[in-house]
């Protein structure tokens, strides 16, 4: 592993490639004017056993180290990841969750989606462009593996010579999630049961990879239990300390990677400006604390101007569900304290679970900056999809318009480009639900049925999406969800109550919204998007809590797909397209 | 599910089958006039929640059975498994174990070697002859999921019309394994870590995947502190009773599938008769316990002629290992006597777990029945096998002439067949280790070296392999090892102590050797077999112990592969044989 140099050629030359060495240094000399690198790793996922929260366990790592390697790249660089699946018997895929991947679909690490899994022994290569600064992250995206722990930063800077429209001194990353004792196979067993079993809260938050089960770190503060943390910071799972200067601007990136948990984060006595989210700028804005769903990043701007004698808490707590969790602790240390001194008060005491006012008065502060691309005035196409939680021959699932997805053996983005009709299913999904349906009580009818159809969406058009949200199976139940689009940014045109009215679109904010990847759709409420179908390719769009999408709670968007160049034999190499190329060929 | 009758068609006729469609019709008078029927099956591989010795863990179960289905067929049948892989990110493939695979070496069923792995959602049609009467099982053969319970019995009778040598009323189906409350990953990542964790001895013994961890059927009798078992019956872990009328003949099918653990089986008070090992007939000689070795089977005839007022144990310990794991047992019920009704005396006592002379003394016994297939009188190749405990680069192998089987992502047969070179190692393995080697100490250099070269061998040659045990890594600890050759039967030519010398030759058996599958090699010992190359195909030859194959404790054996039919492509689509095929096509 490791970062290489700006003329980085990937393999030796072979035999009558002159060609492709001409057209390599020209495209290297063009990159190097531009400054643009290309970034060169190689990795092994395996795995191995870690102790996230103190109790061992097996954890999905990366070259040995969980989370993964994070990855330091400029706007405009290529990221070239050598991908070897070191596991036994199971495929791998990993997604960079944020990165569009114009250009180059089959490297958006979506199995049944994007590519084929990635073969134990065998290896993949992933190379895509980061053409956007921001906080990023990976993971993987085939069954549950991101609940085994394969994850990691993508953290992208400006270009060379660019600058960002607001200053700091240095900056510091917090990677969250949230981590069971339960293996993944257990919860995914447990999930596709009948009777169905819950995987439950989570019993560890993590910060960096690292939390504390047995003990905590503000045990002297703590009605509960808890014993005093014993650790000499040399443990896997030691909190990694936050160290900083007085009187300096720090910005701190902090992304969600959890399979279930919506989290708040807070830094005792100090404010946070936030000034990005999902790799987006926003208009600054101050917070106590931020909420954060799973697939969601943002920046925030820290000033250390507080008493330098004294380190301070950096908390995040469980929102949205009642928790059942403690909240992750780390240190934020002013230099020259000892970072063994712990804060002499309490840590932040995250919001009530179910204080959706203050998650709503959240999500309403973050406009897109002055200057940011605003959104066609008028949609080509708009779609409506009621997420709903449904049986299916006694199993529980999650499904959009009455259908749980499930994902085919063969990829869609070579099933489709290649028009091979059998590899899934050829009606198109609903666009919108019966108008009769009440989102605020549990289905009458619980029954739905699975499917793989996919949103064909004809490219170069504007497409609104309205998520609604409903009841839950259970009365008086509505669960928080996350969604998000590969292989696009949207605009969060709003949020609302109840179930979405024609006469709701007045109120869709033209002017400046956030432009996203991931948004949140609030209990019984519903969150209209928009986006423009610019990116050749198939791209998934699902609540992005792991269980709930292994539970159908997704639907796929196709455009373009026969614009995009020559997907590489590896993403093709199983289902149909491998039996099809197999017998004609495809040179 | 289902057993077909005899002239069933795969699949409906599609256009221009005409001929097809005749050359079934008359392919199955011909199957109909000799009584051979093809039995159709289909299977879904998943995992599930399931108790097999009272605790609940994770399964690997087929149509929601463990064991999976038995599977009853007669010599010269067809079986078709259209084998559906429903987890959720494994591959999967199945080893018919003790089936030759002639004509079909692609249906072996071993990954890596006969064929790709079967990816999540995608299904594989293994279709075979089962040519041979005798008591088979299956099992996974991927990594270690035999180890997750991925195994269920084959039985194959004499056709329709033919008879066995020996008189029986009825038969019962003994199928033996051993089983960790350890999570096959779990177990996995211990033996690929370093430090080295080994799996320990079995939680449970289990007769058809039943056994008690929490408490002892016989605990009445025992000096441990087992409580009784109280179990209605309709448990997953309840002993499954075998039921007998009094004064018949019963033929017993016993096999072990066991991960780990060499076995005992005796029944109180009954002498065993055995007529069968590894779907060969045996000389008969009665005993009164018999010892199994993973990946044998035998059949015994017992006569039930005992107090038919009273019930027997049937039992099954741990030998070669020093046990931690209670006998497995079960009961023989007499009718009319209650099956509920207790043996009223302890369960047979396991001989010594190092008493190698009475596994020896067994063994020996094991002769083929007169009128059996003689060896040839002299062999074309010999290889001597040394079997080491070594270390690679700090991790604990195991290893055959100093080369630990690794093995690559594109199964052998196919890149045999196609000469893809890059594909495994191209360097055949020794033939034999240095004569300085001393068999009765640690190694003096314990440093080994991965490989994936094959033994290839001229087709229709002899050769004879001598399995050469040795000290381990530590002072005074030899294993027992069963090694087990696919696509074959040998003849068990002799088994000796120390080091093989030349003149042990002279005592070899040629006149009734038996023929078997799997031949253990005993600590310290050498074990000489002869085969005849006569089936083309890429074979495994391993330690069927399956923590020491997955440590790298096998070799691969091809012969006559220029000679095989057309490779279904599901059996080539994976790495290299995938991209090949894929850029060229096979048409």
């Amino acid at each position: 592993m490791g970062i290489s140099g700006g003329c980085f050629m990937e393999y030796p030359f072979s035999k009558s490639v002159r060609g492709l060495i001409l057209l390599c240094i020209l495209s290297c000399l063009v990159q190097c004017c531009l400054g643009a690198k290309t970034r060169h790793f190689k990795w092994e996922v395996e795995n191995m056993f870690w102790s996230p929260d103190c109790i061992e366990n097996v954890v999905m790592g990366i070259n040995g180290q969980f989370p993964g390697p994070t990855i330091g790249a400029k706007a405009g660089d290529t990221i070239v990841v050598e991908l070897t699946n070191k596991l036994s018997t199971e495929g791998v895929v990993i997604h960079w969750h944020g990165i569009r991947q114009f250009g180059t679909p089959w490297a958006d690490g979506t199995a049944s989606i994007s590519q084929c899994a990635i073969n134990p022994g065998e290896t993949f290569v992933y190379r895509f462009k980061v053409d956007k600064a921001g906080t990023y992250f990976y993971h993987g995206h085939y069954g549950i593996q991101r609940s085994a722990g394969l994850y990691g930063s993508l953290i992208v800077d400006v270009a060379e010579g660019e600058k960002e429209p607001f200053h700091y001194d240095g900056e510091l990353n917090h990677l969250l999630s949230d981590w069971w004792h339960q293996s993944m196979h257990e919860q995914e067993v447990g999930l596709s049961s009948k009777p169905f079993r819950w995987i439950g809260e989570p019993q560890s938050l993590l910060i960096n990879g690292r939390g504390q089960f047995n003990c905590s770190m503000a045990a002297q503060f703590g009605n509960s239990s808890a014993k005093q943390c014993k650790l000499r910071g040399n443990e896997q799972c030691a909190p990694q300390i936050q160290h900083v200067l007085p009187r300096r601007t720090y910005r701190l990136r902090i992304a969600s990677i959890t399979a279930l948990a919506s989290l708040n984060f807070a830094i005792g006595n100090h404010k946070l400006v936030v000034v990005e989210a999902d790799g987006n700028y926003v208009q600054p804005f101050s917070v106590d604390d931020l909420d954060i769903y799973s697939g969601e990043s943002y920046s925030v701007l820290l000033t250390t101007n507080k008493d330098p004698s004294k380190n301070y808490w950096i908390s995040v707590g469980v929102r949205g569900r009642k928790p059942q969790t403690p909240q992750a602790l780390t240190i934020l240390n002013y230099h020259p304290s000892s970072a063994s001194k712990l804060p002499t008060s309490p840590p932040p005491i995250t919001p009530p679970w179910n204080d959706y006012n203050h998650s709503k008065s959240f999500s309403n502060k973050i406009l897109a900056l002055i200057g940011s691309p605003k959104p066609p005035k008028n949609y080509d196409r708009r779609i409506i999809l009621l997420n709903t939680q449904n049986t299916i021959n006694g199993y529980k699932k999650w499904a959009i318009n009455n259908i749980s997805l499930t994902l085919p053996a063969t990829p869609f983005l070579g099933s489709i480009k290649y028009g091979l009709k059998n590899a899934f299913d050829q009606r198109s999904p609903p666009e919108t639900f019966s108008n009769n349906y009440d989102v605020m009580k549990p289905p009458i009818n619980t029954n739905s049925t699975y499917g793989s159809g996919v949103y064909m969406f004809d490219f170069n058009t504007t497409v609104d999406v309205v998520l609604q949200n409903a009841n839950a199976l259970s009365a008086n139940v509505s669960e928080i969800h996350p969604w998000h689009l590969h292989g696009h940014n949207f605009w969060v045109l709003g949020y609302g109550e109840g179930k979405f009215e024609e006469q709701d679109t007045k109120k869709f904010n033209l002017k400046n919204p956030s432009i996203r990847n991931t948004v949140v759709v609030f209990p019984y409420g519903w969150t209209a998007l928009r986006f423009v179908t610019d990116n050749p390719g198939v791209w998934a769009f699902h609540c992005h809590i792991e269980p709930h999408l292994h539970m159908g709670m997704g639907v796929v968007f196709a455009e373009g797909v026969h614009q995009i160049g020559r997907i590489p034999n590896r993403a093709l190499a199983c289902g149909l397209t491998a039996s099809v190329f197999m017998n004609t060929g495809r040179n």
